[in-house]
């Protein structure tokens, strides 16, 4: 049993300075933005890491030059994020123009409510309010 | 700035109970296992939450009864596990018969050596030794 934490979650995207303006909404900020490399040490796109404060550097996005357009696929791959407020959390993104998928929902009887968003690229974004876990 | 903490990341598979045999390979165990609702609280299918020793349930597994074959494209989605030791993570999982994509490698000059290995959906696991973001 070798492995120590899971830091980070990586996405492609098409357009990094997108996805980053996008992430900004939720309270994530740059901590880091560098040069992607292939095994070979040629610089094939570039990486953002980006942290939520008091967090962690827990979303990488990538985008390669030659990719425009990463598909997310059906799987539904997502990041879940803790908030306080759901209601003002979503009226918050709506000022920003981002709509979740779906009104907020709670899928298991006195669990956390949750609401789904799509990012640019159209990976998940998922609020969770009243995490207990 | 409402957001706390990136708590999770989440996948749909094809059969949960062979994607918890999978990580449980990397080091992860069942944190909590329970049904998974809809909106109206309608079980659809099952959910898995597992975690690292000393880490938090930091992975979450969808099986949605109706869906067989979750498509995770081309986006490259992934988690990302620090390591102590690349070839000895590599042998110990070659031994369970789990192998990377391709060999380890370091995408930046001095930095950390990565590689990645696919579950059985195709979600991709990154193992990162030498790490200092």
């Amino acid at each position: 049993m070798f492995a120590r934490n899971v830091v980070h979650t990586g996405y492609r995207v098409g357009d990094i300075d997108r996805s980053v303006r996008f992430y900004e909404k939720f309270g994530f900020s740059v901590h880091v933005r560098m040069p992607m490399g292939d095994a070979a040490q040629n610089k094939i796109g570039e990486v953002v890491f980006m942290a939520l404060a008091g967090d962690g550097p827990r979303l990488e996005l990538q985008q390669v030059f030659a990719e425009t357009r990463p598909d997310p696929g059906t799987a539904r791959s997502h990041i879940g994020i803790t908030i306080d407020d759901m209601q003002g959390a979503v009226d918050a993104l709506a000022r920003d123009g981002i709509v979740p998928e779906s009104p907020p929902f709670r899928p298991v009887k006195d669990g956390a409510t949750i609401c789904f968003f799509r990012d640019p690229d159209g990976h998940l974004v998922e609020l969770l309010a009243g995490l207990e876990l």
